[in-house]
């Protein structure tokens, strides 16, 4: 059964229409099976895109229409990012035993090149090319090597990464992608509007593009300015398996290869994978970087300089921004939820704790419905699989939220004892689209009591009638 | 906030009046804060609930009305189950770290006696006496020593485990509760109508009671006629951190206690562990077993033997029946999935793949949504976390679709291929409310290509509408 291309939650007119069916009446999420064009970004998510952009020398992109989806005859799916120069490069891909085609191809091409001479990347929308055999390998590398040609690059081996992101289990339409590769590479620009029409032509069902840039400074040429750009598309799965998560970050330091591997995996750690829609992992998830060090200084080579910890410092903060725009165009998300594990022994049982709290339907529904539930919280604690002994102690185990307006922390929970809830606060607190849970462990870093322990973040939304219609009820 | 006492989902005339929320029409499920009584079961659960049994000799139970929580003014929510003579008992208790204090009280009791001379169970429903601190843990021990004072037992170790369920954080109304011990004591009695009350007495938020039991016969003794009966109770969480399951188990086969404990443990891994209705473990979750041996015979005392061989099949098959119905009374259920996974290097891989597809936000809605999205299940196989390396090898991986009429399989992925699959069948077997999904990994006890390795499986429920309105909304 083809897809409807537009579809609409919510309408009054809808859902009076569908009254013996189940229908959500939540308001507000405009959802299409191809990128949004502006007038469709929802009110609430324009404070999300920007209106302008500090963008890194020496790269040039391109958002073109390939139509992969037939029944798209105008959004922009065929993204091209394009360095002048060599670039060095680094990426993460998806954990899942099912990795699709693009997926092995770009991990290849970087281990061949040892993350040196990458010029840049090709992506496309609407068809994943994952589960599709020899065949599928055969037509990712055909994009990558035609990204190439275009750009007049004659090489044995591409120098250009690629991905897809769309529907599982079909073949992509590559000759009318390869026929639109020679537009892409005439389309390339370095304005923020191409950024911003490449960032949309990365999306699938997301509601907004998403796309942030920065610019930095490095401690050992503090009068040079660097800049950084990254895009990422990801919102859950409306359409049947479509759920990749992309990112392409890039920069104009310098940064050799294998130092650019260790500062993307430290950052992925702290950001895409420190987030949580609804916990599932697609066979096409992949996050690049790509650094040409066309703003010059001295380039970035050991993991024990000063310039490496700076930079480390600003590649997380500025993948956790990228990542918070996933979790913001959630599937059906009404509440943007930090959650933040305190004093543990270590970073990845906090991390572990985090993330099961994040992925805990009950705490995830009770935030929904504005529910003050600490006790759904601390079962989460509780059962979080495979901690280190000794980190979860229940009699000194704290919960509380902070909330979005700056004012005093709620304690819900000190040291194992309920606190009697101000259940108006609580309310009022729940009220706001934003929300810190905090959960303090109340150990060190060597498992006694006392402070001085690791501490994890996570971002999570709630789980909506929406989420349930969104990926329930779209076919019926 | 006082809970309503009795929430409809799904009137028309409550439909229309609250155009302005987030109300879902899904149709048919009643659920109280108290347990339910006859004329509250749905239509769609009665033929769940038996009308006669077969139970165990020497066994006598009761449930009667405590009050535990004030607002309840009728409704049995005070268990006693007793055996004659002392039992043989195990027990498995909940992982979570925030245990309650029944689970500490009775899985020290049960060590102490090395599960010996144990007499019987003392349950409420109402209060899980969780995060109680030490008036908790001196509360548990009162039920305990009530129960066995009333069946004129004065010894200094209880022999009367304890359980409850109900709210986080409140101290039992103890007085209240230990006031009713002495009628409990004198309700108890055999008959199925006492075992049906008392399997009521134990439920929070489940739409119906949960019973069942059998005759049996062991190899050694082909002519002697055993019996075993259960109850259980849970339906994930709507009241706030009501959540907890309980499993009662009473035989009157002759078994020797670290053997009980052995058989106990076996098949609650393949009953109770194999189910999910949110994935969430709460702070009570108990399953006890006692076996007075009053039906006589040669007492099972190794693991060896044949008696014990085939009361492990007898023992899994009854706790499998069992928790099949708490996934009937899942929260907001629509479908009841069966998921096996076949021809695993191991059982735990086999087990741990089912329990990832189990518990997927996206393949529940899917379900929910009647869409044959053998992707997502696909994707819940590929990123099933700590698998033994070479279990899944996407070439040799197959999933279809076992319909509920027993009609053929209808194939979606073979080997790694997606199949053409007819929509129209798709869409037929999945408007069944069972169903069973089979993922081949294609593999042998080897890791090789090949027949022969384990299989595992695995019983959930489907994410509707109803369970988030259930778990978010019912304070709003």
């Amino acid at each position: 059964m083809a897809p409807k291309q537009i579809r609409t939650i919510g309408q009054v007119s809808q859902y009076v229409c569908l009254l013996s069916k189940p229908v959500s009446p939540v308001s507000g999420q405009v959802r299409q099976f191809t990128s949004p064009v502006d007038a469709s970004i929802p009110a609430s998510k324009q404070k999300f895109v920007p209106s302008s952009g500090t963008y890194p020398k020496g790269f040039k992109v391109s958002g073109s229409h390939a139509g992969v989806k037939a029944s798209n005859t105008s959004a922009p799916d065929l993204a091209l990012v394009w360095s002048e120069e060599p670039c060095s490069a680094a990426a993460v891909f998806t954990t899942n035993k099912f990795q699709a085609a693009p997926v092995q191809v770009s991990s290849e091409l970087i281990r061949k090149r040892n993350g040196n001479g990458i010029r840049g990347v090709i992506v496309n929308a609407g068809c994943a090319n994952a589960v599709t055999g020899k065949k599928g390998l055969q037509d990712a590398r055909s994009m990558s090597k035609k990204a190439d040609e275009c750009n007049g690059l004659k090489e044995e081996d591409s120098s250009t990464l690629v991905m897809s992101t769309g529907v599982i289990g079909q073949l992509l339409p590559i000759e009318r992608i390869l026929n639109k590769v020679p537009e892409a590479q005439s389309n390339l620009a370095s304005t923020h509007a191409a950024w911003l029409r490449t960032a949309r032509a990365i999306c699938t069902t997301d509601t907004f593009p998403k796309l942030t840039s920065r610019s930095f400074s490095l401690p050992s040429s503090p009068d040079r300015t660097y800049s950084i750009a990254g895009m990422t598309k990801g919102a859950g799965m409306i359409h049947p398996n479509m759920a990749t998560l992309l990112g392409i970050i890039c920069t104009d330091a310098p940064i050799e290869a294998p130092v650019l591997q260790s500062l993307l995996s430290h950052s992925i750690s702290r950001s895409f994978n420190s987030i949580s829609v609804d916990g599932d992992t697609s066979t096409n998830d992949t996050v690049a970087i790509l650094a040409n060090g066309a703003a010059g200084g001295t380039p970035i080579s050991s993991t024990g300089s000063k310039d490496y910890t700076a930079m480390q410092s600003i590649l997380t903060q500025f993948t956790q921004s990228l990542a918070q725009l996933v979790v913001r165009d959630g599937e059906g998300a009404t509440k943007f939820v930090t959650v933040r594990v305190k004093n543990s022994p270590s970073y990845t049982d906090a991390k572990c704790i985090a993330s099961t709290i994040a992925r805990s339907p009950l705490v995830k529904t009770a935030l929904y419905g504005k529910d003050a539930n600490w006790g759904r919280i601390l079962c989460a604690v509780g059962y979080t699989p495979d901690l280190t002994p000794g980190t979860v102690v229940p009699e000194r185990t704290s919960v509380s939220f902070k909330p979005a307006d700056g004012s005093a922390e709620l304690k819900l929970l000190v040291n194992g004892e309920p606190e009697s809830v101000d259940e108006g606060r609580a309310s009022s607190i729940l009220q706001h689209e934003d929300l810190e849970i905090v959960v303090d462990l109340g150990g060190g870093a060597s498992g006694e009591a006392g402070r001085g322990g690791e501490d994890a973040i996570y971002w999570f939304c709630d789980f909506s009638h929406e989420y349930v219609t969104i990926n329930g009820d779209y076919r019926t």
